[in-house]
């Protein structure tokens, strides 16, 4: 199959699409990229990587980075932190406070903000800095060190963040946090303010694809850790289009409000697109339809 | 691989877990099924059938019938149904009116009783007898022509099934019911007691693990459609568990409160599991137990 | 104080408003209902009675009836309801399945749907005819032996009452229904296609500005009782704006869907507005003008 | 009326409840208190003062706080302050954040938590220091100069205050905070922090029973803001309870978890009770019990 020649001719099918949904507007620094920016890349599982468009332009990889926080946190804690937070979809947004009532402070998943803080405080508990331990992962997996956080998105993300404000004090209510809340969430924005291309972000994904062995060839996670962080992607990595996404897409996934998105063919390779015009779900509304294509095109579904 | 004596091992591995859990007994003819049974049945995709334990006992397949009934609709329909019923996973079972009001009358997904009433409800226009067309669709499949319905159960879940009277009534407010309320529910009571045994389910099932071409070898599905009732299995499957059995399990599958699972391995094959004694979240416990065992004996997971 | 006088400038004053607001259509025969109509009526408790603008036509009383129903019950019962109803104001409409959800099948108050369908559950129980029960209470208060159900009302409200059907339907699934749930939405429905002018209302009320006392000048409700009904209209009588009314009119009071409004001043009157056209709130947008006028002016406020 | 023999007999008689029901320990200076502690005070709107039982000892007033504030930001704003806080009971305490999330940031009404926050908010904006303009208040219409804010129960309270925090950060994302959110919180556990005893709380709340009419004789708010601020408390005084409340006591009333509540006779006088075991909804047990004893010995209802 000639990989290149697909992606190539997606990303020029997607490009008109690029100019409908909206760029996530509610930290500026987010507000000012062009909606215009497309790219695609493909890391095979043995090594070659395939990428078009803006696929080496960083940019802000928000809640893509929870898959790389919870995959360190078993990496350390192999499924302890599966006590502090529950695997399973949460279904509307408009539930995510009265479900965590309901749950009495676990969170559904470590995908959606209060598992993926609770995730975050623990990572922060294990290696005393999360944001940094989180880029370290990254830079060592993608082989790109000059990856990191922009500081004026993560500010921003702060003095934006009283949802998230609320969500941590809320966890920490049911004794569901073990740092002071201030720390988790200057942790968190951090981590989500971390800076990736297309390609640094299929390749640190891949151990993913890998049964967990990491860019170097060691085991970074088990083969069976590795299988069920697919799994809760597929599951909950989309927030409320996890069963479209699923039904479309067809491979586990995670989006994120800076218009990325890395899927995962198990055995096969890690994709990554960007396009930061989002649908009303929240994910790229381009990045869906070149997944899209590309599934239908290759027949890489995990279905 | 000697998959006969890995599921004969498998049966005797889980034989003790029987005793655990609880048989469904909301209506009288499922709570007098003893709990010590259970079966295993393994339906290669090429047409080998290996099973173990009581796998040709007949059992009610409850919710298990809502894959075969989404499928028929999809095989006439191809996916207008889509505009009555989403994909999407529930969250806590407590929210299914409250999501249902909250999405004016469209349910979460066919699945959940609520959308499984309205697909049943889109049979029946279809088909003239909706329960009459999934018996004959799962007598050719399993190439059973004894497949029939338990008249007792059927009417015992009438008598009752006042929260499935509730939905019903409730998605007609909504206009999202073409028959008349009783009628709807009537087939929905006679398919959700439909008796089959693992063998006859697991062959029946066998066309979701051949992009959708049936026993005969027709196409009965398309593959993209296939595809997506797998996918909304995996997603939406076993009730609030779906996470959890993506986590476990790592295969698309849909569960009855009967006490049996299908599973599904696309490419391979299908498989099912009998057990009537279920876990908190209405699963056969020792069945989900059996599945997880031969995943990961086999390496059988969509991840 | 010139009540006769004040009741016609009142009337003259909000005449305006009945352009505003909209009527109630979801059934054929309120819709109807010219929204220009409107009347007002004050029942003395020694028996004085007077009237402005269209206080002697006939509309359909609604949700007003739940009040009597209530009444009646407590009249057999004492408050043995009170074991299967509670008396809390229920917070957003939005609500109402999950809090009965919530709740185990015990409805928040007597004048949501489903409290009134356990009222008239009970009362159907308690007389063998539900409708025809506080039929007869509201003939023999208001003085007018023609008072009766609209007959093309009651079954205009049976083929939309898909939602009320639901509810009955999930009450009894907590078997919280004595009898059938058709009959109880048989009798449930009439109730509400009572007919009555303003006066017939006020007149009837005049028992709960009475403490209990009929208008035979025996005793239908202890004192106690009669303030218990008054203290529940007050937290819960007009859907979910019952702190606004308390706040704007300061009285007890009952609102239904065809317009009227019944308020009670303890110890000295009933009163009751007619005008079709409802506010956002489901309540009588020119009613509660009228209303909240009258308090002002006479100082009539329990607070 | 023997009105200070009736109130010790009333004390003598609910003595033996103050065993049942538990003390509020989620703050430790709160669970310290002795649960046999109970007090009763009525204060005459013309000046007369009833007490018996431990009616002068001092106890932390916590929600009951909230009165004051509203009527402080009234006497400054006459309305303003509906524009950001409803005035609806609010249905069970499960729901709160979600139905924040769904009316959008406006709290249901200035007594749950959400609401009061908005209040503290708005009086800190308008006096530069909410708790101490509250203190200032209740000090002048008490005619105790050494009302004062207990420290230790403030900093315990901000300790314990997560979900108070994530309330607070909830409201500022909605924009509904003029105030940084520390400060409101601060200013917020203080005033919560006020300690009282049945005869200072039942001559500073004597306005309530006055139209408005302060302890010195000029108005403090209008007769028609006084009748206002007992019409929210009636239907939103006592958490769940408030149904219950108007059904048992018939008056408007505040309950606070310190085991105080203030009950208002209008037109007539302010009562206040003080026993720190509460039932299962957060209000003084023995104290709703003498509530109950004394309207129903005094005919002492609105209804």
């Amino acid at each position: 199959m000639d990989i290149q020649g697909t992606i190539e001719e997606i990303v020029a099918m997607v490009a008109p699409l690029t100019s409908y949904g909206e760029v996530a507007s509610y930290i500026p620094s987010l507000g000012r990229v062009p909606p215009e920016n497309f790219g695609m890349c493909v890391a095979m599982a043995d090594g070659a990587v395939y990428g078009a468009g803006d696929w080496q332009k960083p940019f802000s990889i928000q809640s893509i980075s929870k898959v790389f926080s919870l995959a360190l946190v078993m990496s350390y804690d192999y499924d302890s932190i599966w006590v502090r937070v529950a695997r399973e979809p949460s279904g509307n947004p408009f539930n995510s406070m009265v479900q965590l009532e309901a749950d009495k402070g676990v969170p559904r998943n470590p995908f959606i903000n209060a598992g993926a803080l609770v995730v975050t405080d623990r990572l922060l508990s294990l290696t005393g800095d999360a944001a940094a331990s989180v880029r370290g992962l990254l830079r060592k997996e993608s082989g790109n060190p000059t990856v990191d956080i922009d500081p004026v998105a993560a500010a921003s993300e702060a003095e934006h963040g009283h949802r998230n404000a609320a969500m941590a004090h809320f966890l920490a209510s049911y004794g569901n946090l073990e740092n002071p809340v201030g720390l988790v969430l200057e942790n968190y924005f951090n981590q989500c303010a971390l800076e990736m291309s297309c390609e640094d972000l299929a390749r640190a994904s891949r151990f993913l694809s890998r049964d967990g062995v990491s860019s170097g060839g060691t085991p970074f996670l088990m083969p069976d850790q590795s299988k069920r962080v697919n799994a809760v992607m597929l599951t909950c990595g989309t927030y409320d289009a996890a069963g479209e996404f699923a039904y479309r897409v067809g491979l586990p996934g995670k989006s994120g409000v800076g218009g990325g998105i890395v899927a995962i063919v198990p055995g096969r390779c890690s994709i990554t697109v960007w396009g930061p015009s989002l649908d009303s779900n929240g994910n790229s509304l381009a990045g869906i339809a070149a997944l899209s294509e590309l599934t239908t095109r290759t027949g890489w579904s995990v279905f």
